[in-house]
């Protein structure tokens, strides 16, 4: 009821408007002239829109009269005058769309009095005191959230542009927006000139508030970085990452554009990140086609930004939570503040595609400009789709040669519903993790096998400040934390972010279609003089009673060495095949080093039958993997946990299958979800896997065939010739006086009873 | 769509009907001839019932169309045989109902079809060839379940009762029910005689199939018990509770109504174990009172049953999961199938209190009887209100003196609701653990301090056949597993329930009322020449930013003890104030037995302050408890999982408090959930404790006052009479010069500025 009053009382009073400023051309940055009235003219049309501005109003009319605090700046993040600096960007920003929405002055003479405030401030101002960055900022720690505040504060001041009286703009230009964007670029071209997220919040913000002020000087620094000499080729950040990848000899905003993401709109850094830094991408973006349309900027690139927003969207699990992949925090989703942005714009500007709209409900919210009115209109004019996530591809890599990420799912009804996500890309700056050819795996419930993510709690003070935690480098990067194969105990590229970032995997075949899916991907440099060979097979086959995953882990060396392949499965164990013996009184580490010194070894045993079924209870839902093995094989259960003093770790567990003292180890596995179980029926279905057994037929350079067999007796063969992708390619090949003849990369047959 | 459509027509068919059998009085043990006209006069405008209606048609006419399996027993739970039969028992109940309602023959065709198979396997059935049961059935491993057959099967009998030919009815009542049921009771007296919710079952199952045959002696002998001289007082089953508890002089129903509850309704083995007794004590009382009206047996002993459905749903958390004290398996809940028939039956017969509404709401069914169909009225009239549970002190034993379980609850909003449980009751039978004085602690969330339930995965075959496992035993039931003090690493009672049957714990007082309740119980026995004395003080005041928990347990020994007080609490440890050291790259056990042997120790330190503040994370939300501790008293980090050879254990945290080499422990910590973290928006809120500290003013054997403050600087003590409860005595106690005077058992106060 309250919603519908307010808006009616909004309608009434603009049509009672007298609307003399929007004569002047602001504003221009997000919000235009044309929007805005389009917007005041179909209020009520749009309850999803009308809500979120409701909302605002509720929540602005609140601040307002909270008052203005600008506080000398001195804290870190959490602290108050970092999180009272952030809350004034947010509350800015929305009260000046509020401003032109209603044309209420108390909004435009709150962001004015604030502006002021900090007007008075600035010239003073020191770098923040806490000095803990190498880019320190001067309202926050560091020049990243300098930049933030810039984007915020740029659109609210266009807002109020014409309500502020000249002298005023003077006095906020010259003491403190000019002065801020040259702190921000000028100030820091380490920190401006870099390709990095980082560096794409600080292009905006320059270039934004050089739109607002007409400042073609800032803006062209923006669009084309500052030329500075002096960053040499190999110089790196703090995070370890490189300021300037090879061969990139540009900065500034379309560089950015040119260098953040492979030709298809992968982020390097992996979704999370790309969260993160998608927003002022389209922030600039959106203020650039505004006001700059002769750069075309939506179009830039063969519409880059178009393809950054769907690999956003389609790097996420059923529920919509991205991949975490690289050092990502667990939980966030395309419910994200800067997802909603993401598909607001998207859905304006590339094509209004239906899709998005489900998307939306589901975020419950709009941004409050011209794109969010068109996604609350097509809501409410019933338009919406169901959102369809695909199997695809993805390459990494400005050039898009630099490996990738593949996604396989099933894409059916959620109770059929399987994704993997391998990666075989590069290394991803300095969030990126050593993990070569590792997965994860999802269904409807969630994560199945899991990526730890980082180790950190974002903004949680207690934990080292909501910093990245010094497990982030001993455990989280590590390979042995990802499910993929480990040699010797150490880490692909031996751990190191200098060998990591020469080299990356390469994609050997990807087949995305159809009942039996294949992605292929091999690594000759995550160790020296060995070839890694990994290929995931998922199989959405009637024949099947649930979707499948098939993993073949060939690593082949010179040398004899041990090969660990953990699955990180997600679950309490329930059951193995196979005898082990457990650890009762005293628990030891696995290792010492590269991650292994914070893991305690549970239990080991070994499976002389040559098969390992391990059967684990989660989320009400039953899961299998059945592994072939030699009989020599170690199958250890253990668990996260040790060298952990401050408890910053999760106690997740993990199977790992170790092969020992060979140069060449063929891993094969076959991971099933399979019934469901009811505490309040108490009632279990199909507790147990569908299959029966798995081995290796044929394994050498050429092919690997593996066979399996269901509990019916029914059994498969899968081909994989291993040296040549060609969809075209005869093979031939003869096994026990059976001839196996198949065309392209893999084939997956059921033999004949 | 398909739902009206059916119901449409189904109303027309009745319409049409020839309904000449009704003339009989059959059916008459659950549903009535007057029941089922009322239905199949209102179908139609009560859409919950007509939902399941319209299911159950569905669901029974797809088990018709699979065709009947009545085979030889030979499986245990979990196995083929063992679930056919238990499916068969709810088809036939089901399609019975449905013969009533739709007056379809081929619903009354396949239970006459399938009983008469039965009648030719019963007589030459021997016993269940698994023989695991102290009570071996027939049909099933355990008399158990075969009583539960016959509850089901007699309803079927009686729907179809007027369908049958009178030879029919003879062949089904010699051959199968009269044996049948003679076999349960006559047969079996040790399983039939004793007090205890399995022959309850045993008891209703003779007594229904006795109302429907018209079979006096089978009711009486279902009323009253076997008058077995055999069963000698203090003769054990194999779970080690007494047959016949002292005292206990009779059998049968009536026997069970007077020995399972306390005289307000609580059932000593716990919620989880009531949810499952209730339904035959609720579905024989049910058929008595449709057919022996002058037992009033609803009313019986002052409603008896009445309070024992309140005592069930008062005993659940926020989210209405039961608390899972005692051998209970978690995530069991209001929705359990039990607990509709419950819901429905008391909605009906006691007062149609409309908050039942909201729980059958809730459940999303309702039984197809009369009871059912006025809930689903009720609902459809708008009728429903909010379930409200509420702060309540049960006592325990058939007389009501054996102690109890006291419930705190701030019963508000779902953003400030808290509850604690207080358990002082006695043993609870061979389902009880050792947990005297322990207390559990559920928000909105769910637990925040849990209770670990039964070391058991019901049904789920993979662990032991879904049987109570070994570490049920060594773990599940040791009182170190609880929130309560353990002394000498030795359980309560010294783990013996032969000692723990002797005893019970005994309410010292109640104050379930106002801003400040107060539960306060103590425990002569659980350790020889020792008190132990909790008192659990639950504040939901608006002088504190959320409402809070104050534990002070005091224990007294005549020799030093070592006395450790673990807090099971669920989530990630954030932060502590003090300084600990981690075992970095080993683990070793707590202790050798009673429970200890299962536990890791992770790290250990001590409070030079005397104040020990622990912060952690769990869904979403922070929690600290600070305690006032002594330098010298070990703060010990623990995990579960130390000798857990197969992997049964949930490995959950614990936070212990030691004293050591002392007569004397008073434990006393203040619990505060705060704040809450959502990781999409990577917001903290409120992540530290509004607390500052708290210390023991005063302790001895009359008085212990303990202060406590916050971080803006205010302060409260509390003043609790250790010796006296009485509401009306006055209390002086002079501590360090200033004179506290207070009337009753406790105050609160807020100390002035």
């Amino acid at each position: 009821m309250k919603n519908k009053f307010d808006i009616a009382l909004l309608i009434f009073c603009l049509a009672l408007g007298i609307n003399s400023i929007l004569a002047q051309n602001h504003p221009k940055l997000i919000l235009t002239q044309e929007g805005v009235r389009n917007i005041k003219s179909s209020l009520g049309k749009a309850p999803l829109f009308d809500k979120v501005l409701v909302e605002t109003i509720v929540e602005v009319d609140a601040e307002i009269s909270r008052g203005i605090a600008v506080p000398i700046p001195k804290d870190m993040a959490g602290g108050y005058t970092h999180e009272r600096h952030k809350r004034n960007w947010f509350m800015m920003q929305k009260a000046g769309v509020l401003y032109q929405v209603t044309e209420e002055d108390r909004y435009a003479v709150y962001v004015r009095d604030m502006l002021l405030e900090y007007a008075e401030m600035y010239p003073n101002l020191p770098l923040h005191p806490t000095n803990r960055s190498s880019a320190t900022g001067k309202i926050f720690w560091q020049c990243l959230n300098d930049a933030n505040w810039l984007v915020y504060t740029s659109q609210a001041y266009d807002c109020i542009y014409t309500f502020l009286t000249k002298e005023e703009r003077k006095q906020l230009e010259e003491d403190l927006f000019r002065p801020y964007a040259d702190f921000l670029s000028t100030g820091n071209p380490k920190f401006f000139n870099r390709i990095h997220n980082h560096s794409t919040w600080g292009n905006a913000a320059v270039g934004m508030i050089g739109l607002v002020m007409n400042d073609e000087e800032l803006v062209s620094r923006a669009l084309y970085g500052l030329n500075i000499e002096s960053n040499s080729k190999n110089e790196r950040d703090n995070d370890g990452g490189l300021i300037r990848p090879d061969g990139m000899k540009k900065a500034g905003f379309l560089a950015q554009l040119d260098g953040s993401f492979s030709p298809d709109g992968y982020f390097t850094e992996g979704p999370y990140y790309l969260r993160y830094a998608i927003f002022p991408f389209l922030q600039f973006a959106k203020a650039l086609a505004n006001n700059k349309p002769e750069l075309d900027i939506l179009a830039y690139r063969d519409k880059i930004l178009q393809k950054a927003v769907y690999s956003l969207l389609y790097q996420t699990d059923a529920n919509g939570l991205f991949y975490p992949i690289n050092d990502a925090q667990k939980g966030m989703s395309w419910n994200a503040r800067e997802v909603v942005t993401a598909v607001d714009l998207a859905y304006l500007h590339f094509g209004k595609d239906p899709m998005l709209l489900s998307i939306a409900e589901a975020q419950g919210k709009v941004v409050l400009d011209e794109a969010g009115f068109a996604v609350a209109k097509g809501i409410a004019e019933g338009l919406t789709q169901p959102m369809q996530q695909v199997s695809i591809a993805y390459t990494d890599g400005p050039n898009g040669g630099q490996g990738g990420i593949g996604i396989l799912r099933t894409s059916t009804t959620p109770e059929n519903e399987l994704c993997v996500v391998m990666k075989y890309s590069a290394q991803g700056m300095g969030h990126g993790h050593f993990d070569k050819l590792s997965y994860s795996l999802y269904d409807e419930t969630g994560e199945i096998m899991q990526d730890y993510g980082a180790a950190r709690w974002v903004n949680i003070d207690q934990k080292g400040g909501g910093r990245y935690l010094k497990e982030n480098n001993t455990w989280a990067k590590q390979s042995i934390a990802h499910n993929t194969v480990v040699i010797n105990e150490t880490s692909h590229y031996n751990g190191d972010i200098k060998i990591g970032e020469k080299y990356h995997p390469d994609l050997f075949y990807f087949h995305g279609e159809g009942e039996v899916q294949v992605v292929s991907a091999k690594s000759q440099h995550a160790y020296p003089d060995t070839e890694l060979h990994r290929t995931l097979v998922l199989v959405n086959d009637e024949q099947f009673s649930h979707p499948i995953l098939i993993d073949v882990f060939k690593a082949s060396s010179d040398t004899p060495k041990r090969f660990d392949l953990p699955v990180w499965f997600q679950g309490h164990l329930l059951q193995t095949n196979f005898e082990y013996e457990s650890k009762l009184n005293a628990l030891e580490c696995l290792g010492d080093g590269h991650g292994y010194q914070h893991i305690w070894k549970e239990a080991a045993g070994n499976a002389a039958d040559g098969n390992a079924h391990i059967n684990w209870f989660s989320n009400q839902k039953f899961y299998s993997m059945i592994s072939a093995v030699k009989p020599g094989d170690d199958l250890i259960f253990a668990r996260l946990g040790a060298n952990d003093p401050n408890f910053n770790l999760r106690h997740d567990p993990a199977f790992i299958i170790r092969k020992k003292d060979q140069k060449e180890a063929t891993f094969v596995s076959i991971i099933e979800p399979h019934g469901a179980y009811d505490p309040v029926t108490e009632l279990s279905e199909q507790p147990f896997t569908s299959l029966e057994e798995v081995s290796v037929l044929h394994d050498d350079k050429g092919y690997t065939v593996i066979q399996f067999s269901n509990k019916a007796g029914e059994s498969w063969t899968l081909c994989l010739a291993n040296n040549n992708a060609s969809k075209e390619a005869n093979h031939r090949l003869e096994i026990e006086e059976v001839l196996y003849s198949w065309e392209g990369p893999f084939i997956l047959k059921k033999n004949k009873g």
